[in-house]
């Protein structure tokens, strides 16, 4: 997420231009090899390529002026042939966030691994239901690891759908037409795409801002999961419930004996980030005409920054799950108390019945089996 | 959307639920019967309702009582049986949404539909494509009403693929448990599930709000597309560019010769109230332990809201684009004027070659085609 | 908040017009007259209106049919007079807001002297600190309350300011130039805000939406405030911290023995609904040249559900803080056991030594005190 | 902005702690005079600090540490005394916004400036007034610039009583209590603040967050203010308008004859971002007890990235009227057009009177000069 591989992104998606243009047959193979070798070499300052970009408001027109100046003048004319700023701005986003949800959706699983593998050792560890943040009936810490590796399962299958099928490469040139290019035009396209192992849209999208939005969407909603567990995990780690800690906790810089649940915390604190920048995300959706005037660069800095604190959110929460301490008897000394209450209560005799938590979770555990298997 | 709507949605999910009971045999045929009649007939007065919600936090509660009320009193001990408040709003917003979504799928289809026939009449139709709102190279109107196609239709799908794999009932009693349920629970679930044509999920899922989520998500999606589409019109609408109006444009209080393009201005108004709502119920997906101690009470309002204002804005933008009147030799005139400039420019000679933007739009309706057989 | 409110809002300003017309003589005193009776005895069906706002996109131009049609002909065409929808609908919403603002502010200052009262009673109660959700080194309940009472004063002093200063009447006519109106044009516009006991603002605000943009601000802010409250009394009040209790606790459809703390909950519940309504004001503050295609008609709603939700939201923490019970043994028990663990740490010798904390509840009561009397 | 600026107002804080300290009688004069030099020495590896601030999830523990590492043993105790994480960082942010404001402001006057100077030399100048999009009735770009100044300078006065007002220090020890130091606090809590220049607020304000709530709002405020502008000067910029152009525009990565209005669009496009962050600010303001668990942690980029963007936005702005060329021929030729359909229309004989526009407009001139004295 770095301005560095913001910038290798930029120079691969001139690259596999290149390479698709002459598989396209509009530039020179010879052209292309030259192109796409400046695209590894080519020295490039990025301090020098912000400023410069503020002259066309983005960091494709003077790049692209690198590039030209890096292979000689026959392969110059081809650099960038065909394309706008925004096809080579757009694909590159769409090869950052392609990046960026590997191991974003790996912590999403690797948490949920962690989730299940509680839920599997404490699939009858009763502990008390919390409603309303009061305690309602007993509940098994199994179920409520359960329930979060399922929600963290479905944000998962959401955050594939999206990467296997949704980011896509575009390509359309100055207003979308791919004008100039006839019938080479969907070969071009095709190509480029296969290049960068992106999907190749129906229409180039430059305008139809679906793909972001089903990014930020399902990035949105990895985050509001991950808030889940991790919230419920600084409501546990209380002293007054004490029923988990962190396995690593932070320090205080002035309270010794403080066993801060880090993780847990800062999963919080990223996973907050954001439903704000969805919004962004989603009121950047209305593009003017061919190009947007505004919305288009509203989107840069909010993708950045959802990526990283979504992925943020989501390491933390694995490395909060994978050493997660718990502490079946302050489980145990909890739901006691609840059981005291509800003995003069309407819910019968057995009150700490857990079997049908332990049936839900044997049946989450079982579907998950299956989602591996497929 | 309306108050109506919601306490029929409770009533159903009340009577679903006692059918299902007596289909998994923890509520004997008749009480369920009774109360099934009685969701039916009962007379309740929303104001009172709203009143005594207070109390609990919730309308529930008192609904329940009028319902036990309403029967005998060996059915009254079966009315909510093994539920909890939130698995009745749960499903009942649910319902809700299922519901509201038909129609409002219906008008972005039927506004998709007349992006197609837009873009079958106007496939080559040259007008000026505008990027950053200046004329960049020339179009057609094809191309941009494929565009409007394109995106309209994947928020169809998208819409299309939440409501019908993830709109799930919800049931799990008062801690999620299904406690006392033992065997009965999945059984329970599953007809209940059925009853309302809801899907029946792995777990419940009362506090895994990864569905309000999708669907939140998927409606932000189709109010950004509708909002370029019907911000387009506006654009084009302009005195000064006159290439479309609307068929049955609004009058002014003040001005007898405005044309107000209402239709695409109100749609845009409508979904720009979307990205704030989405915000909020990702927000809210942070729900503690068994049941949000707030979380689930912030997502009933945002939730009514966006897919009324996703639904009026797709409404009004159906009625825009079907009656739409295209003024193509405005579109002619306009594109001449930058013909002209373009005339010096670096194109070649054949600058009003649209043939490429042909080739786009030609796909798009084909694509559309097998879309429609599949 | 009502429908109601709404149509009572709009026919006042429309007889203000009349008044404030007449008074910079543009409109006879006699017609005047007649208007402002025909805007207290018209009959209204807010349904039908609704529906024939349709047409122009808001339902000023049928009200004003409606008030054409309800006086004499002479007085027919003085209604409206030099006005446009815009100027009738925002004047509307600065004078629902002026009137919704008064009992929000008044709830949240009795929300504040609750706050107070608990400060001054508990000044030196002793209780865990807690920071990261871990009992860090003792407070008193007296600090903590006081930190409630600053915060909720400090969003008394924002909302009074804006609907002191901010609320302005807006008058500006068909395209915000008083057309017509010459010389006259400041007088009418000065007579207007004063009938309506709003401000008169340098220039017409029709585009300019610092105004509605402050007070979406400020209503954000007090939400906020109240939603840190009542997230503090949910986790004191969670049986296994126990330090607090509501005085009228919700109960719950399933469980005979919650005591829910519905008041604080619902308060969260409410307020967590505001960020995202303030960040759609925001977004629609971008209104094209003299009135916007869309920017506009997107303030209603989400302006109506935040005064609501902060309204709500407030009205239910004060019910919180002025019932509220406070357990002084359940605090002193936790600040021991917090006590017991430092005792091996650095604090020192005297480690329940709260005096610092007490020197500073005494210095925000001693503040109080001054704004009060000033 | 940068992360060296943040480190940067860290150690000034920590300087200024010590100064204060020993202001207040808890640090020797010599320990403050060694931890103040060392503050400006120390060498501090961002990338390493960064590494480290996980562990205990702020980057002030290691900070603390390397400053206890470069004074004697005896300054060592005395570095951070009394101090937590949180009195750092919260100070420290509020220096920086503190002087990231003072350019922005600036920005923002500047652009009122040039906003003057356009209303006062187009006072009389008619042009099309416009409402949704359609030519309505006439106006001057006298009225319109004077329109917007008044929108700059009232987000102006807002961010202004913000920075002067409502940026406070945040000095409160672990838990808010200022424990231990008892009646030297107040007066070290008086010094801390003066050192920073920085108001020296009633209580610590660690979890009340009203000042980072009216920062985020003020600067929406100002964003929205900006965006509005922005969004008219590229209305303008259209070809089909062309009633103004900038003073160096824009080119195109391919077409040569583009003229962008490149401020105008950045300035759009970096305003559109603040909304959903002062949403993530807003719903941040509900930290639990004495520190949050992730709330506060979920500011800092938001932060960060507000500044940015509305200091963006300004500056873009600000460049784009201040070079602004206007077309008072094409403004002309439009209203020209306007007033041929106007003449058949209700307004009267002198449909190009702009006589109420230019009573407007020095108004408003009139009050900025006003302003400007007081």
């Amino acid at each position: 997420m770095s301005d560095a591989a913001w910038l290798a992104a930029l120079l691969r998606v001139e690259a596999a231009l290149a390479l698709a243009g002459a598989g396209a047959g509009i530039v020179p193979d010879g052209a292309a090899a030259t192109i796409v070798a400046a695209c590894t070499t080519v020295e490039v300052d990025i301090a020098e390529l912000s400023a410069a970009a503020a002259a066309s408001g983005n960091p494709v027109p003077p790049l692209v002026e690198l590039l030209r100046a890096a292979v000689p003048a026959e392969a110059a004319t081809c650099v960038h042939k065909g394309a706008t700023s925004q096809d080579i701005l757009d694909s590159a986003a769409m090869l950052v966030a392609y990046h960026a949800l590997g191991p974003l959706i790996g912590d999403l699983r690797g948490a949920a691994d962690a989730a299940e593998a509680l839920a599997r050792r404490h699939r009858d560890t009763p502990m008390a239901g919390r409603t309303l943040l009061q305690q309602a009936v007993p509940t098994t810490f199994g179920l409520k690891s359960a329930g979060w590796m399922v929600g963290l399962d479905e944000a998962v299958d959401r955050l594939d759908a999206v990467r296997t099928t949704r980011l896509a490469a575009q390509f359309g040139g100055a207003a979308g037409t791919r004008a100039g290019l006839g019938d080479a035009g969907p070969e071009l396209a095709r190509r480029f795409a296969a290049e960068l192992g992106l999907a190749d849209p129906v229409l180039p999208w430059h305008t139809t801002r679906t793909r972001p939005a089903e990014l930020a969407g399902a990035l949105g909603e990895a985050a509001g999961v991950v808030g889940k567990v991790a919230r419920d995990v600084t409501l546990l780690a209380q002293n007054e419930v004490a029923e988990v800690s962190e396995g690593a906790p932070g320090g205080s810089s002035t309270m010794a004996h403080k066993r801060n649940p880090v993780a847990a915390v800062s999963a919080v604190g990223c996973a907050a980030q954001a439903p704000g920048l969805v919004a962004t995300l989603l009121a950047a959706m209305v593009h003017e005409h061919e190009r947007a005037a505004g919305a288009w660069h509203a989107e840069w800095f909010p993708l950045r920054e959802l990526l990283m604190a979504t992925g943020s959110a989501a390491a933390w929460l694995r490395a909060c799950l994978e050493q997660l301490e718990v502490h079946t008897d302050a489980m145990r000394a909890n739901v006691d108390g609840l059981l005291r209450v509800l003995g003069a209560d309407v819910l019968g005799t057995d009150v700490l019945d857990v079997g049908s938590a332990v049936v839900l979770v044997d049946r989450a555990l079982a579907e998950r089996k299956l989602r591996v298997r497929a």
